[in-house]
């Protein structure tokens, strides 16, 4: 494995490769979520390229950026026994002044959006830099952030850029709590009342799965599951990130935001 | 020459040429200011590309977009007689909601940006998607718009693009007036009036030809060959566009905005 530090040195390692880049951005402290992304990439494509950068556009200025975790030394030797091929580390990539992508209102502003106003924008302007640096066939990101994944698409589309984005599944603890950097935030009590979030969305699926459609009758009881902790949204949409009463089966989505004590976690369930 | 008029005819026809392509982006009614575009492209690149589309987010909404002149069957013909190997015309390039690309407020503010807020991050949106599209490996622009040239080479940069951006001589007619699609909007005697504006920028150049360096002397003299038109802005500035007082040869640009009748042109000289 080649672990660069600058975007030349990436770019002088990618003209030894031929196409078919598969491409794991991340922000580091690397987890199973991350290696269930990069085992996926590593099969799917020749070459796999995983970028490390905890990207200060996306975080509020409120935000955790400072203490956001972080293990370089882990997350290279992660990468190393994944077999990871190229590990870009950059310290900085931005400029004094630049452009910016800003996401569209219709799905930035909602849920994710409402709460981190800029969020996305911040996403999205440092993935249109790495997408154009790494050129990849494919890239891959986790449906734990699913309104991220409906921002990328459509950057995709409306950018003309010829990227596949691949959404893999929600990599969980055996006792349900999605696997997030952020869940290191959590003292032993708080990692016991983050359970709710998965029970809840437990819930709901048995709920919808015994003929129950209604969203608000749903929503009641996942309400009932995660007191005391403090609800940030609990949404139900459709593919699209349109609101939905009624449940389709195979078209729907329930996001859901939390915050246990200080931590803000978030989760969903595809129906 | 190949015509194509949607996105997907395009990459259709672009994954039959090899690298090495040369990309012209217009807005159409192509004079020889776009002619020496294209011809600097056809001796530069391997392939030529052109495309014209009269792009609505870089006008205001109390701009010309409606009346800008177009000449489609002229156009065409323009190109077929200068070998251009494929002329783009979408219809349109944009979707219901999407991401926009926001010029930084340091380049974008400031001239043609203070008095046409929002243009430049017009320009940006559709010239990345353009880029995304075609993947040239140079791209031709006039000097004319020499604040847009700066924006888009600050996009660049920063947004990794592998692109090489190629400013190209302004060219003029036999009296000097810039060409411009918009001088097909003066009449007679406003096109008599419209040559004040090389003339006051010739008067610069002779003072400065003569060792007079100060802005401010150069200023006043051109403000009095160019009356009775209402002026929009003259202004110094050096490469980076920064503002300067005393003018430094090689490193200088004087550019001017002149409104003949309703008609707002500009025009510049690097000095």
């Amino acid at each position: 494995m080649t672990v660069v530090y600058t975007k030349e040195d990436l770019k002088a390692e990618l003209l030894k490769l031929n196409k078919n880049i598969g491409f794991v951005p991340t922000m580091g402290y690397l987890h199973n979520g991350h290696k269930s992304l990069i085992e996926k990439s590593k099969s799917e494509n020749e070459y796999t390229v995983v970028s490390i950068f905890v990207n200060p556009a996306q975080f509020l200025p409120n935000e955790d950026l400072d203490k956001y975790p972080r293990n370089k030394e882990g997350d290279i030797k992660f990468c190393e026994d994944l077999g990871v091929d190229i590990l870009f580390m950059p310290k900085d990539v931005y400029f004094d002044y630049e452009p910016k992508v800003i996401a569209p209102k219709e799905l930035a502003s909602i849920l994710e959006g409402a709460t981190r106003p800029g969020h996305f924008d911040g996403v999205l302007t440092v993935l249109n830099k790495f997408f154009n640096l790494v050129k990849p066939k494919n890239a891959y990101f986790g449906k734990k952030d699913t309104q991220q994944l409906m921002v990328i698409n459509n950057m995709i589309k409306s950018f003309f850029m010829n990227i596949n984005i691949v959404p893999c599944e929600i990599i969980r603890e055996e006792d349900g709590l999605a696997l997030s950097s952020r869940n290191s935030y959590l003292d032993e009590e708080q990692r016991v009342m983050a359970l709710k979030i998965f029970r809840s969305l437990t819930k709901a699926k048995n709920m919808i799965e015994n003929g129950e459609l209604d969203s608000n009758l749903i929503q009641k009881e996942m309400r009932g599951i995660l007191e005391p902790l403090k609800i940030d949204y609990i949404e139900f949409v459709d593919k699209e990130f349109n609101k939905i009463d009624k449940i389709k089966l195979g078209e729907s989505i329930i996001l859901i935001a939390v915050y246990v004590g200080p931590t803000r976690l978030i989760d969903n369930i595809w129906i």
